[in-house]
């Protein structure tokens, strides 16, 4: 029998997504190979006493190396969105890859893998941005790329270039559902925010504080309502990113109730931020522009509650990196209307110890719903396996953290590529400080210390994502049926 | 003091919203003058013993004269529209002037206005449906026509040539809620209908039986909740079209019960058929065909507990009349897909028999309920002042019915142009005898006696329609009041 | 033909609960004989220009002449709180005829009936308080009191000496299910009031402001929810008494729209009082001390959109007469504990200029809701044949409001025999000026003038008061059928 | 360090509550010591090659050694029971310490805790039932026994001997958060459940299957819903026994979904029988008689989508045993009615077996969510620390599945004393086979090989229950503070 390990992970707390307890970790090679109390001593030993060692953080909504719906690219590649995460306790993201209207579905991918591989240092997959949902898009290359394990696809509700009309958004859910993808959605109401969008604009109302007006509530309920209905039509499993509002959850609670294949997460930004951040002298509060908006307190406490019963399943970033130079947020100038200023805020490498912080060292539902909610749940969903878990055979992607330690963030402290923190003065309590992925440690104490490119593209299988539950609408099942 | 009266409907048991009693009703010139026991003698006398005494029916939803979006005339005149409707007991109807996309409102609406007048031979209104909402009918057009008491709007989510998007209906809602209209909606989810509709054809599944598979319930449900959140945010009271399904009636219902400015109406033909109707030989179904189409006896039973509690108001007829021949149903040939198939039934002259029968001699909720459903919710709600009631000062529209005749439709006895009646072989028990218009005597038992051009327009003014809440969401009032 | 009235109420607007209309009145004898323009001259007439002709109020719930359950007699006559009713405007009035254990119901009722025979100056009819009911009271007085027009009941589930268990409480449903009774109930937890109450007084915190403490929002709520499921268990008809919280008022409006046979009704000061005005120097807030207390705004909201919706039907005064002295209030003395101190506010009086001024003077819903809440609603649900209403053959029952007069309350200026008003500094806007009975008239310009006795029985039957749906739950009706 | 142990499970496929993953175990003394791949070997070799290794399984509602309402000693003493439970899998137990009125608590759970030590031979716990709460039971007794770790309480709100009324339920409760303990409650409305009975037996309705009729559904939903407001009231946490009814279901959701601190259990028969089992020849039925009662396929799937999102959190026995003579369902002879007929069934040992059999071998949720159910989250909520896991430092309660092997239940094949199997001739997937209890064999391949006394009573602490919320309603709150 085997008995020595490649690394032992000794005298730590253990936390799963259910439990706690104190346990070495050997492990072998890229797995782990045995969780004990007292294992034999490993090639390479990790001192975790007094620590939490908890499963590397899975991040599955960021946008890295993406060109955003106007034309502008993103402030990270591979290599410093990865850095980031990794430097934050994440070892596993999946970021987009985004048709823009007219390429070829599999060129897009082809293209977003290849850099990705060039430069990821933590383990990835792609979900498909669909704007383009053309004969050859839904007979040819969704087909083939889904099958090659690309098993979530993205779509907008709104945004001029991506979005998709009902009839798109049906035609591509059909697809999904024919082939075994998961279809995420970016749910707003673009009418209802071009309504707003013109009447401010008219009456030159253009800060940033004007955004979050600019983006009704009711915006997001209105989609989100309407995108479960197709989901229920369909069948089609659908996760709701970025819930922001009160109503949406009841909306998603209700779906779900009903037994509808409804999924649902919400950001760090919308757990802790409200719609006060963009009211800032000059153009100051466009750091925090994002869509949708941050909400109110009693928002907030609606999403926890959404989390705790299980309505809403995960936290994810939703890093969407953008300089506040004439490269990013400032690239219509200093003057700009909102409607002009890139949306979005840097948070692959925050998530985690923000999450820590309120659920952990604050005691929020525990450190076992805290590796459910950041790990567990995304790997578990959206398929990635091995991922997310700290038992034998599972990678061995683990991040170790120091509970005590308390972390001021600065203006620009982070490990990304966006040139401010979004989160400066906020003070959190416990750290990730070293973290492993696939047995290698990648941040030791502190030290970022992997290559670009060592990681690597997760394959998923139509069986390891959330489920149809057997039962479309009447109408759709008549449709299949004669069909058939 | 005046003590003669023009006419005398005497010995009746008469019947309002409210309550029955036996009283006589004396009228001067076109109002009544007086209910009372044992009124002195009119210069005519009507005999009324026996028989029931109600207001005149409100139909507010029927198509008279108007091109379908394929652009097919339909069957009826104002002349034969209105004599049927008469014949029914109906003495006020609300049609429609129908904008084509590129035409200027202000001419749709002379034009219908032109016809009416010269044909109608009851009172009547406008409800103007907007396909084209520029910049020249929301700011011109519109302002005056509402100002000239056109004070409701109809609107299609689905239909080629007549379907606002979802901006285009926020400002016309916009633009009602500033000048003091009702917004009527037809709402159905376009793309789940055309993703239904592409499928079916594709399969070469065509005929009218197939016409309801095309129109799934969720269509009229997501389309409900959809503009329930329009009318939520902008506070602007809208009125929803033949809901069809016992989930609409819940949304509607929700709705409500959260102080939402929404009313809805159901007809006849969801009250009393199911979608069994169009699964005929041949191409016959098609005479039943109508949008929404017809669905379950579950369906049924939740528009009757919806019109009991009040969730939906009334009961109009939908009257859309087509020739079951090739200047109607049949103009794309005997062999025609069902999507060439003209939609619509007529109803103008059943409505009332058909409701009287269900709730007078059947008894479902009482013949008050029966007058509110079908005569005095409409006028309350769209502003028919005079027009529903049976008080001195109203307008002289006086139904009276035989409650033990018994009727057996056939196949060809209604009095408009449509040359079948779709209720063929069904026996009703209680008829209208007699009807008079404004004092006059436009049905003399059973014999019709009106001239064209009768009829007269019906203005009406803001105060009367049904109401906004005052309370329109946060970012609808902000974005009004930042304007203001 | 008789062509002479009377009694005409000439030149005012006529308001039912439908319309508004300008007309006269003419009354021969006890009914009213027409509605007309220029009616022929009465007898007697009187001048209601620029007045409001209402029917006269129905008020079905006020204690008179009763005794509470802490054996103290309030402080009403028959006589006395009949002559406040009629100068407030209402002309008929359910009181209770209330059994105390041991007592035989039938004397109880002959014994109230008496004395209502001999003081009573409005129309009268009683609920029936059931506390003993046991196989005499089920099987012998309830069918034989039902069956002598007595159609209505009242339980308490609080209140040690009256209040039922659940037991008994279903034995007198099914009795009225079975004979044809309504059932109204005193709704609210007895368990959590004696729970609160044993620790405010074991805490010595017996102030009045603690009664609103002892009596738990949740307590009403449980004890609604527990019998609209007896209501639906045995399909028997109830009416929820006094409503005071936005929680009982969702209760309601859930049970009704799962089509439940379920009605509510609530009261003036839970319209216009919060528990704020418990809260005063010594005892003095024991003057507004009723069971349930006084809540919050946020619950007048709810109660104000229930009555708009219809999920509550009517407000009644609930008039339970004590004086502040050691005949009524203080009978316990000056520092007695809020337990020892009798429970009610006088309300027969102030009831309709209240809701006047609410909902007619500033507009709340209008008045033909006013008229609705106050006397059609009542008369129609109890079934008071020929009240609440203003047709030919109706009751002349008739109140004439001066819509302009302002009234401020003073501290003692009620015609009851209370001897405090309790909203003393309130100015209202709008007042009866002038009452007529059955064609008499009782209140001539604010002097009033009817004679002891003058009221009358109603006597109801079954067809008239509210119904049962046809559907029990399946073992109630399992049972049924098995017995029958 | 120390590199044997004293046991290894080897070979086989370890499931927990969220992964499966292949893995041996190593025990050192009662604890698992290591999870792991290869491990070395132990002193004892199990193979589990081709079986699933899982926690033990927790059954926190059982009846053992208890006395009935009727004063019917059950069937099963310690031992049998605990035998029984072994066999199916099962190593933690929660039974009852039923208090009698007049008996003292703490004598009552002094006795039955030395029966357990003597006879059980898996650990154990108790609920302590509480039929009489007097001043001493809740001032004296409850605190110390809860203080030694009794967690939790059960009461009833029916059965004649030991229901409670709501004040002592509230009592209980108040009791139950000050100390901090569990209430576990039996909630069937008392009333609905005599009028049916008293209706069913006048009638001589009196056979097995009328016990289900004199168990109304409504029964069951009002009382959950009854409870659910105390426990919304006190904020004290509720665990609703064995829940039968869809609409029982649905309350428990609701008052989750408000953040109501109330959990959900149910039973095997009735996710798996209907109440037709009721209905056998003669007294036949009687062998499935439980109260609740069975319901129906409806309920079933109901059940199911509650316990799929969180609502119900577990699956226990609710072990109840008599046997089919004169000791037990037949003590009253065989002609009894219902009413003499001892209530429940066995379960303890064919718990397991039924769960795995529908959800891992017929795959509903699957695995890891069997594991959940039966195991993990008994153990999370009622605090049994170290149970329901496979982690290192949990106890080595192990139960060993073989997924293949089928079973059909006969006559009278179980371990326990009650001489009949409900389930005879149902066909179940997967068996356990192997049973270890903290490190020890005692179920070897379906031999068992314990000695009585060698389960251990299980104390816990107050942490380690579900918790309060913190928010009791605002009246509860206000008692709280004015009197601290």
């Amino acid at each position: 029998m085997n008995d020595t390990y490649d690394v032992v992970v000794r005298g730590g707390t253990i936390v799963t997504a259910t439990q706690s307890f104190a346990a070495d970790i050997g492990i072998r090679g890229e797995r782990i190979a045995a969780l004990g109390a007292a294992l034999p001593a490993g090639r390479r030993e990790i001192d975790a006493t007094g620590r939490l060692v908890m499963p590397g953080g899975v991040d599955p909504h960021a946008h890295i190396e993406q060109m955003s719906g106007m034309g502008l690219m993103n402030a990270d590649t591979f290599e410093t969105a990865t850095r980031s995460a990794a430097m934050g306790g994440t070892t596993s993201v999946i970021s987009f890859a985004a048709q823009h209207p007219g390429a070829r579905l599999k060129d897009v991918v082809a293209d977003y893998g290849a850099r990705a591989e060039r430069g990821a240092m933590i383990d990835h997959a792609f979900h498909m941005i669909v704007s383009d949902p053309d004969e050859i898009a839904l007979s040819e290359d969704l087909p083939k790329l889904i099958g090659a394990g690309h098993r979530s696809i993205k779509i907008f509700t709104t945004y001029d270039k991506v979005r998709l009309n009902d009839r798109q958004i049906l035609n591509v859910m059909a697809c999904a559902r024919e082939y075994g993808a998961l279809v995420c959605i970016h749910a707003e109401n673009d009418g209802l925010i071009g309504w707003a969008k013109d009447r401010l604009l008219a009456a030159d109302l253009t800060r940033p504080v004007h955004h979050s007006v600019s983006h009704p509530r009711l915006a997001e309920l209105e989609a989100v309502e309407r995108m479960i209905r197709f989901a229920e039509f369909l069948d089609q499993p659908i996760m709701l990113f970025h819930i922001s509002t009160a109503e949406a959850v009841a909306a998603v609670r209700a779906a779900r109730d009903r037994g509808s294949p409804v999924w649902a997460e919400t950001c760090p930004h919308y757990l802790f931020m409200t719609s006060e951040v963009l009211d800032k002298p000059g153009i100051d509060g466009a750091k925090w522009m994002c869509s949708p908006p941050q909400r109110t307190e009693v928002d907030q406490e609606a999403l926890w509650h959404g989390l705790a019963l299980g309505d809403l399943q995960l936290v994810s970033s939703d890093h969407a990196p953008y300089r506040f130079d004439e490269t990013g947020k400032l690239s219509a100038g200093e003057h700009a209307p909102f409607t002009k200023i890139a949306n979005g805020l840097p948070g692959l490498e925050v998530r985690l110890p923000l999450m820590f912080d309120a659920m952990v060292s604050n005691g929020r539902y525990g450190a076992e719903k805290f590796v459910e909610l950041t790990s567990t749940a995304a790997a578990r969903l959206y398929g990635l396996q091995r991922k997310g878990q700290l038992v034998p055979g599972a990678d061995a992607d683990v991040t170790i953290w120091d509970p005590s330690r308390q972390v001021t963030f600065g203006e620009n402290d982070l490990n990304d590529n966006v040139g401010y923190n979004p989160w400066v003065g906020r003070t959190v309590t416990g750290w990730p400080t070293t973290v492993l992925l696939r047995g290698e440690v990648i941040v030791d104490e502190g030290r970022f210390g992997a290559q670009p490119g060592s990681g690597r593209f997760l394959n998923r299988v139509a069986e390891d994502i959330v489920q149809p539950t057997g039962r479309p609408a009447d109408e759709a099942r008549l449709v299949q049926e004669i069909l058939s």
